[in-house]
């Protein structure tokens, strides 16, 4: 007999009014980036929490609060914490939203809107699981936890000092994080580190004012030239970071990674589609080399470009100002600090001192054993609602703070979620699939029992 | 006495009648990269020039429509061609502008609105001084024909084969050009030649959809790195342009050029405050030599830069797509043809056949000869006006369609106009001083008298 029957019944009758909270949440912008709805986002996260008995709190941080959640359990000696974030990507281009990002729109056993995957679903189906936990036994197996912050989108710039200063009060003995999710082969994934990353604005100016650019182009300098020439310096076609040092630090994957990755089929094929690319970079043709390279190796990507006139048709303008979003994804070795210093150094090596570097946000990569007991219970757990051996990922290219929980709180941390290939974090059209939704649910109250024991 | 009493008077109590015209042309935005406007601003020229008894037609070209108007004089046997244009630039960055671009605005003796200077205002003061005449003597002096097109701004893509299906319609002695005025020491300037543009789009799309730059950055291309290195291979910070045989065909200034330039003050201090930069580009400091630099050299002028995530903060994205505007200026003996292969087999040679290219417009450059007689009558009618010698400038920096005027037409090529140092064409605040308005009408009273005599 399965002993989550009562669990289960309860997640599948009361679908409706959960996904109703749920839409409310999509439904209220949070968008970090545009400083869009971030107040109104955390009070209703914190209703969420406070409905369910937890007790909590909207704590400040200098950027976007956190909302801290905590209840205790029936087994007092024993905390999970949960790790998840309220705010969202940018929802442009708009154009490409088949509904608008902010009326989340159920088709097909699917829901859309901008954040329903990244990260309010994943909220909403671990409160799914702690209702029915609190319908059939009255109570929580454990002690619960959870640290919802609001600026895991631009760069969680708050959230290490906030951490530490609060290490008592999130301390507890593992950490579910805030995503996971199923492969192309309806397999779900144990995501057991997260690459760095290092974000900056590089922008440059160089004039008052714009110059015609019939008479200003011989003679005056033009900023969105300085930033070309300046880009180039950071890396050229071959994809190496030309930046001195940069790789000096860097810990090579573990043989034990390796092995990980020998045992995942192929990605390319499903890659080549979903993207519409023709071939991969470096050479890249798929198998444990395409995975190697796409999470233990540093990036440098440019992440958007603007000076001048961008309108349709001409313009005959130099510009006095250009600036370009640089995404440096590190790797297990490199710090932020080194990686902010040598990028400085280099730039004025190369005579670029012009060239203003904004921190936007970042920090270093981080993790978790794969032979972790906690680790071990939710891979075991998995297996039984997904039907799937759960399988181990050492590394992902994505980012996000996992590194003070590691580091700072010494927690195991494992990824669990209703993700799946073509969620579209990020991107237009974002949305979430209800079977697997339910799924994580399930999975969450299983974690949740089992983990007391 | 003063012949031109009679005119002067007139043009001296007339001026708010003939303002509100201006006031009412610049009010009606034409931008043409917009397509903004453009068929009511035709009309508006027309009905402009039907008031003083021209035969007008509006006359399609496949782009914005060419508004021609012609009026027979007393001396039948000399034509002098007016070439304006009633397109304007993009109005932004508006955020810029004191007051709205498109509603005309008066302070302190200044008339400010987008496309006041280039080129409305040299439309309405020539109209001007062709009303002067006409109250004086109930005939024009000589045969008058305008030609005024739409698309002098995004490079006047149509006009040349235009000129070339209507040479006989457009048959003239001699041609004003659209713009003239005085330097910073309020001395009037003879413009001889115009550089060359070639103004392309340049753009590359390496996905079908935006990648998260957490999964992408290792593994797939991006868009806005495959622009930088291919903008990067066109020129580098030496301002040298690369593509292989640019310079091949170029004319060198003759002696005559240099020692027309030896005899300007040296613009450098005035230039460096204008626009506050600190340096020129190549080294230079000023004089003759800046001069050549500015108006004799081929350029490659980034105008814009455009790809992925422009907005506040940060977004982890990997652009699908990026674009780049660019302008060419181009000296004499190049053509575009001649461009447009080199820099399409300079892309290809460089691994960049996946940069596409779109012509926007453009076309060679052309001058004429300071000793034409006509450039003579030109220079020695407004030195009385401005009460200063006209200086003759071989060459300018800026571009316009002047080469079919030139060569297909046969015409000598004056310019004279309003312009003044602070005009701001194409930049926020564009503004035409009322003094340099009414002596311009003056000056252009004058042309038409002595042309035809």
């Amino acid at each position: 007999m399965n002993p989550y029957e009562t669990i289960d019944s309860y997640l599948q009758t009361h679908l409706t009014e959960n996904l109703a909270e749920l839409t409310r949440l999509v439904a209220q912008p949070s968008v970090g980036a545009q400083n869009l709805g971030m107040e109104k986002c955390a009070a209703l996260v914190a209703d969420l929490l406070a409905r369910r008995g937890f007790h909590v709190e909207i704590m400040p941080t200098g950027g976007a609060p956190v909302v801290f959640g905590e209840r205790k359990g029936r087994n007092n000696a024993k905390t999970l914490l949960f790790y998840n974030h309220y705010d969202v990507q940018p929802a442009e281009p708009l154009e490409l939203w088949e509904t608008p990002p902010f009326e989340p729109a159920l088709r097909n056993g699917k829901l859309y809107g901008r954040g329903v995957s990244d990260d309010k679903s994943h909220i909403t189906a671990r409160l799914y699981a702690i209702d029915a936990l609190l319908d059939s036994a009255g109570e929580l197996p454990c002690n619960v936890k959870f640290i919802i912050e609001g600026e895991e989108e631009t760069g969680s710039l708050h959230l290490p000092q906030f951490i530490t200063a609060n290490r008592e009060k999130l301390s507890a003995d593992a950490c579910i994080w805030e995503f996971g999710g199923v492969d192309h082969r309806e397999i779900p994934m144990q995501y057991l580190g997260l690459r760095g990353i290092c974000y900056v604005q590089l922008s440059v100016e160089t004039a008052a004012i714009d110059v015609h650019s019939g008479q200003g182009g011989s003679i005056f300098p033009n900023a969105a030239w300085r930033l070309v020439w300046a880009l180039n310096s950071l890396k050229g076609p071959d994809e190496k970071i030309r930046i001195p040092g940069w790789y000096e630090d860097i810990l090579p994957p573990t043989r034990r990674d390796r092995e990980l990755f020998d045992q995942q089929p192929d990605a390319a094929p499903e890659y080549l589609k979903m993207y519409g690319v023709k071939n991969f970079l470096k050479g890249l043709t798929g198998g444990t080399d395409l995975y190697l390279a796409e999470v233990f190796e540093p990036t440098c990507t440019i992440c958007g470009l603007t000076s001048g006139y961008q309108g349709a048709g001409s313009k005959t303008v130099l510009p006095a100002k250009a600036s370009a979003k640089v995404d440096f994804r590190i790797v297990q070795g490199q710090t932020i600090e080194k990686c902010l210093a040598l990028l400085r150094q280099h730039l004025d090596t190369e005579g670029f001192s012009d060239i203003q570097i904004e921190f936007l946000g970042g920090g270093p990569a981080a993790k978790t054993d794969p032979d972790d007991p906690f680790i071990q219970l939710v891979v075991r757990t998995a297996a039984e609602v997904f039907e799937s051996e759960m399988e181990l990922i050492p590394m992902v290219g994505g980012s996000g703070p996992n590194y003070p929980f590691v580091h700072e709180l010494k927690l195991p941390v494992a990824t669990a979620g209703l993700g799946y290939p073509d969620t579209r974090a990020h991107a237009p059209n974002e949305n979430i699939r209800l079977d697997l939704y339910l799924k994580h649910a399930r999975h969450m109250a299983r974690v949740l029992t089992e983990f007391a024991r």
